[in-house]
C-alpha cells in the first residue's frame, strides 16, 4: 500500500529530535494535504504499513493519526482505511503568504512612542538617571526572603484571591508608608501594581476621558507624558519651590507631581506650594496623583512627609516603588488611593491584569517587617550621598563657572544646569559618542526650555565620576 | 521660654513608637501651625529649651526643625530664635475635610466592572473553574530555580533594559513554543508580561479604537469582554467544532479565540474553521488573538499544533501563560506577535508599564531549559485526566439524564451541559449556599443561552468530587 501513496517520498523523521516521532508525522501529513502534495480527499495508508516503512511503533502512527483526526483532517473508521478529508484543503483557498499591512490605534500609536527617545541622544551608556546600583542590592537577604516565601505561601494567595496585592505585604506597606511618610492608609486603598507607569497608565484610563486635561510638570517625567495619550497636558512650570500653579488656567482632571523631589530638578517643593495645589485640586474636583518615587532615601534631612500627609478629602493617590530603593527587575510598585476609589479601582487594576509576582510580594513584607528594608535604605543613603558629592565636586572641578549645580538632595541622578544658551541636546550627544547615556533636560520641556543634563552617578565610583567630569568639560569645548 | 509657649501644654511624645521622635515634634508642630493652635508668624522655642522641656536630645529638636526648614515652615537663622512663617497658615484657607465626589471616567466606569458577576453566583468557594492545584506546585523546585536566579542574575537584566523579557527567558520559550505548539517566532516576538488579561488590555489598546469590533466567543472567557472596552463585541457562536464565523456579518479589527480548548465549552476548533477564521481574518485585515491558556497539558490524544502555526501572514497574535500549567500567584504570560508589531507592540508595553518581575523569568527559563517544565506537564496532565474523570463518573452516577458531559479533553474545569429549560443561575446559587464557586454558562453568553455551569476539577479528590455531584444532583431537584 505504501508504495503506492505519495507519503512514500517525504516523510523524514529526525530522532535526535525533542519534538516527539507522532507529532513530526502529523504535521508532515497535515502540512502535505495543506500544500496539495498529498490529496484529498483520498486514502491514508494503515498505521501498521505507515509504522513499517518509517520504522516506528504502530502505536506512534496510531498517535499521529488520532492528532489528525482531531483536528478533523482524516475520518478513521473501526477497521476502516484512515481518509483524507476533502476540507484539509481548505487552506490553500487563500493565498499562501500576504504582507499584511498592520496598523494601530490612535490610541495605540501614542502608546508606541519611544518616550525616552525626547530627551536621550544614545541608549546603553553609562551614568544613565534613574537607575540603582545593582551591586547594593541584598541579594542574599532577598534569595533568603524568596525562599521562605516560595517555601510558605499556599492556598488562595497563590490563584487569583489577592489581585489587589497580597494581605500581608498590604498590611506591611500601610504600616511602613504610615511610619516613613506620614501616608496614613488602610490596607485595602493599598494596590500592588507591577510598575509606576502601569499605575500612571491605569489611573489616566480610569479618571479621566479622552481630551481632558493633565497638570503636569514642567521640566518632568517623560514616563508620565507616555502615561497619559489623547489627554492634553498642561504644564505647571517648576522652579526652585517646585511646581507653581499659580498662572494655571486650565481645569484639570489630574495633576501629576514630584513634590518631595521633583524630576528632573531635584527640587523640594515648599508647604506654600503644596497647599496650594491641593487647594487647586479641591477647588476642581481633581485627583493630584503624587509619584514619590525615590523619597525614601533622601538624604538632606530627613525624607519629608508626603504630599499625601496632607490631603483633606481624599484628592491625592500616592504612589510608591521598590525600584528605585531595591531593584527596577523587582516590578513592585504600590498606590494608596481614596476609600471612595479603592473598590472600584481594585477592579480595574483586574481588568488590566496589573498584578504582581506573589513571592516577590511575600519577600518584601518580609523585609519589611523583619527591618531589613530600614537597613537597606539607611545604607544605600550613605552611599548614594557620597557618590552625589563626588560627583559634584569633580564636575565644579572641571567645568567651574559653565555649570550650576544645586546640592543634592538625595536619589539616584544630579541635575547639571548650564547657561540657557548652551543647546544641551548637542552637549548629550558628544556624551553619547563618549559612551555616557545622559538626557538633556530641553528635552524634559513642554513649555521654555532649561538647558542642562541628568547625571545618574548611583553606580559611580570615583574614577568614573572624574572620567565623566573630563567628558563633560570636553563636550562643553572647555578643554 | 517654653512655659510662654503654646508648644508647652500639647506636645505628647510616643517613645515606643517606631515613628522617630524628631518626626513626632515635627508633625505636631507642623498641624499644630496648620490648625492655628500655634500662632504664625511667630517664634519658637530654641532647640536647646524644647529639648529640656521634652526630655528629648538637643539633636533630636534639630532634627524636627530642619524638617520644618525643610518645607518652609519655620525660618532658623545662625544663633536667632526659629519663626514660624505665615504661609503655614495657608493649609487653613481651604475647608478642613469635604467629601469629594469621584467620578471615573468612561473607560474607567467601563473597566470597573466586576466581570465575575455576570456568571458567579458566590465567590471563594470550592470547585471554582480556571485553578490548578496548589499542592502540584513543584515548590522546592522552584525555590532552588528562584534563589540561582537571586543569586546569579546581575547588571542590565536587573534594571530596565529588558522590560519586554530577559533573553534568556525569551530564547528558552521560543524554543519550547516551536516544539510543544508549533509557534515558530523568533525571541524578540515575544513579549513577557504580567498577565493573560494585561496581554489582551494592551491588544485592545494597541490594535483597535473605540468603536471598532471584537468578534468574540459565545459562550466565551469574561476576561475577554472586560478586556476591550468601548469596543463592540460580535459574538461567534460556538458548536461541537468551535466558533463559527459563518454567519458573521460585521467587520472585525480584532478576533478572539481559545481555539486548542474552548473556554468554557471545551471544544477544540476543527481545521476547517480554523481554516476560515484565518481566511476572514486576512480579507478583513484583522489580527487573531489566539488565547492558548491550558492547551500545554490537554491529554486527549497529544496537543493540537495552535492556531497560530496556520497562520500565513502575520495574522495571529498568540498567547500563553504559567498561570494554569504552574500558578497563577507567579504572575507570568507572553505574547508571540508578529514581526511586523514587535517594536511598536514593546513601546506599548513599556509606556503601560507590564513588567514581570526578573527572578521568576530567570526561574521560569530554567525550568524550561532543564527539563523540569515538562516533566511537570506531564505530572499534571496524567493527575486533573483522573480527576476530570472522577467527576464526570462522579456526576453520570448522580445526576444520570439530567446532564450531558463531553469526554473531558483537558485542562482544570468540566462544561456540565442541562437541559436549556433548566434555569441555570439557580442551579449555581443553590450551589453556592452549599459553598460551590461554579459559574454558570448561561452568564458567558452574549446570544442565545447555554444552560449549565462549568466545574474546576484540579484540586478535587474523589470525597470532594462525590460531595460535590451529590450537591448537584440537589441542587438540580433530583434528590
Amino acid at each position: 500500500v505504501l508504495d503506492q501513496h505519495p507519503l512514500a517520498g517525504w516523510i523524514t523523521l529526525v530522532r535526535a529530535s525533542r519534538v516527539p516521532l507522532a507529532e513530526q508525522i502529523y504535521r508532515q501529513i497535515r502540512d502535505g494535504a495543506r500544500s496539495g502534495r498529498i490529496p484529498t480527499p483520498g486514502p491514508l495508508p494503515s498505521s501498521r504499513a505507515l509504522a513499517g516503512a518509517l520504522g516506528v511503533s504502530r502505536n506512534t502512527v496510531t498517535a499521529a493519526y488520532e492528532l489528525l483526526r482531531g483536528e478533523a483532517i482524516i475520518d478513521v473508521g473501526a477497521g476502516a482505511v484512515p481518509m483524507l478529508r476533502a476540507q484539509a484543503l481548505a487552506l490553500r483557498t487563500e493565498p499562501m503568504s500576504q504582507s499584511t499591512e498592520i496598523s494601530l490605534s490612535a490610541r495605540g500609536t501614542a502608546l508606541a512612542a519611544d518616550r525616552h527617545a525626547l530627551a536621550y541622544a544614545g541608549s546603553g551608556g553609562a551614568m544613565r538617571p534613574g537607575q540603582p546600583d545593582v551591586a547594593l542590592f541584598p541579594r542574599d537577604l532577598w534569595a533568603r526572603a524568596l525562599r521562605r516565601a516560595t517555601r510558605l505561601l499556599d492556598g488562595k494567595a497563590m490563584l487569583y484571591d489577592h489581585g489587589d496585592g497580597l494581605p500581608v505585604l498590604r498590611g506591611a506597606l500601610a504600616r511602613y508608608l504610615a511610619e516613613a511618610r506620614g501616608v496614613v492608609v488602610k490596607p485595602d486603598q493599598l494596590l500592588v501594581v507591577p510598575t509606576v507607569q502601569s499605575a500612571l497608565a491605569m489611573l489616566g484610563q480610569a479618571l479621566a476621558d479622552p481630551g481632558e486635561t493633565v497638570w503636569i510638570e514642567d521640566p518632568g517625567y517623560l514616563g508620565a507624558r507616555a502615561a497619559f495619550p489623547g489627554m492634553t497636558l498642561d504644564p505647571m512650570p517648576v522652579d526652585a519651590d517646585g511646581a507653581d500653579i499659580a498662572a494655571m488656567t486650565s481645569v484639570p482632571r489630574l495633576i501629576y507631581t514630584t513634590p518631595s523631589h521633583q524630576y528632573p530638578t531635584g527640587v523640594r517643593m515648599s508647604l506654600a506650594r503644596r497647599t496650594a495645589l491641593l487647594a487647586a485640586a479641591r477647588r476642581h474636583g481633581a485627583i493630584v496623583i503624587e509619584d514619590d518615587y525615590d523619597s525614601e532615601f533622601l538624604w538632606s534631612g530627613r525624607p519629608i512627609p508626603a504630599l499625601h500627609a496632607l490631603g483633606e478629602a481624599g484628592e491625592v493617590v500616592y504612589i510608591g516603588t521598590v525600584a528605585k530603593s531595591l531593584l527596577p527587575g523587582l516590578r513592585m510598585a504600590w498606590l494608596a488611593v481614596p476609600p471612595a476609589l479603592a473598590a472600584r479601582l481594585v477592579e480595574v487594576q483586574r481588568n488590566l491584569g496589573l498584578l504582581v509576582n506573589v513571592h516577590a510580594q511575600a519577600a518584601f513584607a518580609d523585609f519589611i517587617d523583619g527591618g531589613q528594608y530600614r537597613a537597606h535604605l539607611n545604607r544605600i543613603s550613605g552611599v548614594y550621598q557620597a557618590r552625589a558629592d563626588a560627583l559634584a565636586a569633580a564636575i565644579i572641578a572641571h567645568c567651574g563657572g559653565a555649570v550650576t549645580i544645586a546640592p543634592p538632595l538625595g536619589g539616584l541622578q544630579l541635575p547639571i544646569r548650564f547657561d540657557p544658551a548652551i543647546d544641551d541636546a548637542a552637549v548629550a550627544a558628544r556624551l553619547a559618542v563618549a559612551g555616557y547615556s545622559v538626557p538633556f533636560l530641553s528635552g524634559m520641556s513642554l513649555g521654555p526650555p532649561l538647558s542642562g543634563l541628568l547625571v545618574g552617578f548611583a553606580s559611580a565610583d570615583a574614577a568614573a565620576v572624574d572620567r565623566f567630569a573630563l567628558a563633560l568639560a570636553a563636550a562643553l569645548g572647555l578643554r
